[in-house]
């Protein structure tokens, strides 16, 4: 992909200053996650074409390259998330603007990254029917992405603490828009444009059930970072310190009495454990914990109802959420 | 246009406070520019069709709509580009990111502004047959506009002044393609493709005349940053204090002796008005106005060459690029 990339400048004749530092952006930014996006492409489309791709073979290669697409939208993301949020690393690794010299160039870098999706799907997918949905997806998967990102950078702003702004709807939104719909939704539809089952009803099955889960997984994110064991999670959680509009301090602004909720504002989006642990024990106090459990269970069931209603006439496949749902269910990390 | 735009973030129910933020960015960043780039989509498709166009009608609005989508593109550019330049004023007012509250999420403003352009060419352009070209030659132009915006970024740092890194070919390479494809080129291609003569040979006949001339442009421009009276350019310029790859640092280059190079070394690319005058005595030592104007009248009658040999046979006309031309020749600010 990256090959292919580079062959694309050089026909611009690109200097090779230039195409030496996209190619190191390519790498470091879109190499070293974990691709469970652009895995489910591969995965989505094996389980509705009903046969193993052998990964040396074409027919694993196309739907791989749409995944490398999604992977390419989100280091897209990534790159200049950091940025707005000021953060220092990204995967163990400084985070890009971070790196030697590069500053604010990465701005430009994260719009190549942007850019070269339509460059390998025009090269790669010109030909294909459904290539203009696939060039319009990306789009409006990309577009939904921004409004949801603008939504959070306004709700949570970092140096400006205020619940007032926080409410269940905004996180709703924000989680929908900024996540569900290019980690949940746009896989899957790749893979349907692809096999040629993009049906509107298919889409809309598809969105009816990923967003949801998209909601769901998010929230148990947010469980997991003030909740779970960080030796299990792998890192430690920073929502409260970060004034994160996250499920939980939601949940808990619904129910708090107004001396909680003096607390909360008095502790909550500082960088100062001694305010986080007074906010986690407030979230102790709530039993969020249990409730989180309990809502769980609520949100899984209500998923396995629509999975099993799915109407597979249409080239669908049950199985292809089941698998969805089995990754988030449980996990602990 | 905003209306539209508005309209479409409704859909998603986009948050109250997120929907006037966008309004906003809008606003600042799109109105108050000189619109050449897309009243030229206008004029090319009335000079095409050999007709004058009425404000009020449609055949008006829908060229016109285009050239919005391409200050559109511009403003994505520049709300970046002020950014990473570090800039402070941008059409008088303040940048936009400097603006009050804005900050870093002027990124995400500028992503958003980029992507505006798909919604309206879906919304309105769908049905048409070019809209797939349309689309593709509004990603082709943007990444080429990223591309030179790279190589210009790694050339002439603020920073880091280094007159080894400047050649005449990376200052063409910058010119072509961070600002002579979508500043020249691209409002003749869309009209082009919007009246249904977007032959294969109508296009590489508007590249082979409007690149070069954006070249000089170019040229023209970084001349008159050093030449122009102040008072009739309506800036000061700020070329050599900025380091720029200009015009006229690399036909300086070309000439020197060692010792005028050590001079150049010693004072471009400095933020010290006494520097930037020796650097412009060289200049005037060098005698690069006589050189410009000489090297402008060349350039010219190239150009009218050329557009004198246009094929009108499959419906382009020399009079477009007369239009063009006549803009900027002997043009004072
Ligand atoms: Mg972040
Ligand atoms: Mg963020
Ligand atoms: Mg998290
Ligand atoms: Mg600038
Ligand atoms: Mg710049
Ligand atoms: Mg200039």
């Amino acid at each position: 992909i990256s090959a292919d990339l580079q062959e694309h400048c050089k026909q611009y004749k690109l200097p090779q200053q230039s195409l030496d530092w996209f190619t190191k952006s390519l790498d470091y930014n879109t190499v070293g996650g974990k691709c469970n996006r652009g895995m489910s492409v591969v995965d989505t489309t094996s389980l509705l074409q009903n046969k193993t791709l052998d990964p040396k073979s074409e027919e694993y290669f196309r739907p791989a390259l749409l995944g490398w697409m999604i992977e390419l939208l989100q280091a897209f993301f990534l790159v200049s998330d950091d940025i707005m949020d000021a953060s220092k690393t990204r995967r163990g690794n400084p985070c890009w603007y971070l790196a030697p010299k590069v500053g604010m160039i990465a701005i430009n870098d994260a719009f190549m990254l942007e850019a070269s999706i339509y460059i390998l799907l025009k090269k790669h997918f010109r030909q294909e029917k459904s290539y203009i949905d696939m060039v319009e997806l990306f789009h409006e998967v990309t577009f939904k992405t921004e409004c949801g990102q603008l939504c959070d950078l306004l709700t949570a702003p970092e140096d400006d603490v205020n619940l007032d702004n926080f409410n269940l709807d905004k996180f709703t939104f924000i989680v929908i828009y900024k996540t569900a719909y290019y980690s949940f939704y746009l896989p899957v539809a790749l893979a349907l444009h692809y096999i040629g089952a993009a049906t509107p009803k298919n889409l809309q099955t598809a969105e009816d059930i990923l967003i949801p889960m998209g909601e769901y997984f998010q929230a148990q994110d947010d469980y997991l970072d003030a909740f779970a064991d960080p030796e299990v999670l792998g890192k430690l959680g920073t929502d409260i310190m970060d004034n994160k509009c996250s499920w939980l301090i939601n949940q808990a602004l619904k129910q708090v009495t107004p001396e909680q909720r003096k607390l909360l504002e008095d502790n909550y989006g500082q960088k100062d454990s001694a305010k986080e642990a007074k906010v986690k024990k407030l979230y102790h106090d709530l039993k969020l914990r249990e409730f989180y459990e309990q809502w769980e269970e609520e949100r899984v069931a209500d998923l396995r109802h629509k999975i099993d209603k799915v109407d597979e006439s249409e080239g669908l496949k049950k199985e292809v959420f089941e698998v969805f749902l089995q990754k988030i269910y449980k996990r602990t990390k």
